[in-house]
């Protein structure tokens, strides 16, 4: 960066890239409770705007960042910058811009990463045929807002592992740009497995199948799997922000390597079909390939 | 831009430029005052950070914004869009990606623009001996804002007038492009005349002297110059977005010569200086060329 204390920052894009850009707000009482650990926030602020980078293939390179605190609070300002700034860093992110005013504690992220032109991951490039994959273990985020609603009691461990979950997702840089070339479409998983895989679904007019027993989960989230609230967590809990991608079956080989490589799980949950008209976007069927009913898998919205 | 409706829009910087990043995060309460129309918000928002980028010499291309809003108010939300997007396809600016959410009311825009690599007008280029200039006139908005307080009575002509430039101030984008090359540096005034050509004096580790019968001002204010209220806009008050700029006096001829081209008034105001120990940055000189104290000019921070 260069320019610094100039009217704006001035960078430079590496020679046949194209820029990413995405931007987020987190408003208190909504995205995040009152009283939150200023780091947490600082780490989730970032990371959510990391995420959608991921879910495109891009390398992160730039972020800025606005708040508006109730009051100057240098502690606080302190706390968010440690956890914003250490995962900045591990990202290779600069912040470039900022802007610090009084009012309702609000938090506005933008983020502009780069990816080689014409090589970014797209939501509407799956196709019939291809296999569903997702990163991680999904649920462990909305399993631990569901302990905290007291929708499920848990031993303090485990909650508090969940938790971290929750509070400190990992974004799928490495994933993402590895991913590229080799996964046909992408998104993050925000709003849920079935709503996220939907979406691509949507974009890419296609369905898509997913099997039950094969999305990873967590053994805390395994044990439950007879809860509704956990099967929910599963199929529609949003903030794990881990990846699901679609490819070609020939790039089994190819993605059992760089999963290896990364030292990252990514277990196949699927495939996608052609759209049938009528037919629901995702469908999710038991061991046996049945389809469930939504009564079957308890599947909502939160 | 690509990709609308993935994780992130997908971008291209054309060859060869420097990309020029800011934001702004505006609070109601604070920026503005509570109700206030959408549609002058909506010009507002995306003005002050489209003069960041004209005191860069940069052409705007693209824009995020973020909006926290009490309810869902549909209303609201087209006239904000209304002001926003007249003002954006006036200076081919993209709005790329966005965010809605409940909250307090806040609005968050981070724009991006192009210059050509190395030449972006920065703060720290001012030499000795430079010419100090302004463009269009100084201190109505401030005036304006006075009048909203009490501090002034104007006829209600010329105060609807004086509030235009207030709630509608014109970023000077081509005025900012012309100057590539021409202006050594350069800033937009928005925390007012000293203010800001002392941020550009203490970046560029000079001086500067401005002589107070040249500085541009309209006949409202020009009538007015008697009252330390009007003096004080003059000098030191904010919202104007005009620019301030120095240039070697080789250039008079070049900038008079855009200034025909753009029907916009450029006036040399001052001359730049080495710094001088104990000197304040910026000395404002009467006719006779007698540098004012602060009591005389009545100057003082708002």
């Amino acid at each position: 960066m260069l320019g610094v204390g100039d009217d704006a920052a001035i960078l430079r894009a590496r020679r046949g890239t194209e820029l990413v850009v995405t931007v987020d707000m987190l408003v208190e009482g909504r995205h995040f409770p009152r009283g939150a650990d200023p780091a947490g926030l600082g780490h989730k602020a970032l990371a959510v705007n990391l995420s959608d980078l991921a879910a495109m293939g891009a390398a992160p390179r730039w972020a800025t960042l606005s708040i508006a605190l109730p009051r100057a609070d240098p502690r606080w300002l302190a706390g968010f910058s440690r956890g914003f700034m250490r995962l900045a860093r591990r990202h290779g992110v600069d912040l470039v811009g900022g802007d610090t005013t009084r009012g309702p504690l609000n938090v506005c992220v933008q983020i502009a990463g780069e990816v080689p032109s014409g090589r970014a991951l797209r939501r509407d490039g799956a196709r019939p045929g291809d296999d569903v994959w997702v990163s991680g273990t999904l649920g462990d985020a909305a399993l631990a807002l569901a302990a905290g609603r007291r929708r499920i009691a848990l031993p303090r461990r485990e909650r508090a592992r969940l938790e971290r979950r929750l509070n400190a997702p990992a974004p799928r840089i490495a994933l993402g740009i590895a991913l590229r070339g080799i996964a046909r479409s992408a998104i993050d998983v925000s709003d849920g497995l079935v709503a996220d895989l939907g979406h691509v679904c949507e974009r890419s007019g296609v369905s898509a199948s997913i099997r039950l027993d094969r999305i990873p989960v967590s053994g805390i989230l395994r044990e439950r799997l007879d809860r509704p609230v956990a099967l929910n967590a599963m199929l529609a809990g949003g903030d794990d922000y881990e990846l699901v991608f679609t490819a070609t079956p020939a790039r089994r080989d190819a993605i059992a390597r760089l999963s290896r490589r990364l030292r990252l799980k990514v277990t196949r949950i699927g495939t996608v079909s052609r759209r049938r008209r009528g037919a629901p976007l995702v469908t999710v069927l038991d061991a046996r390939g049945r389809p469930l009913t939504l009564a079957q898998t308890g599947y909502k919205h939160f």
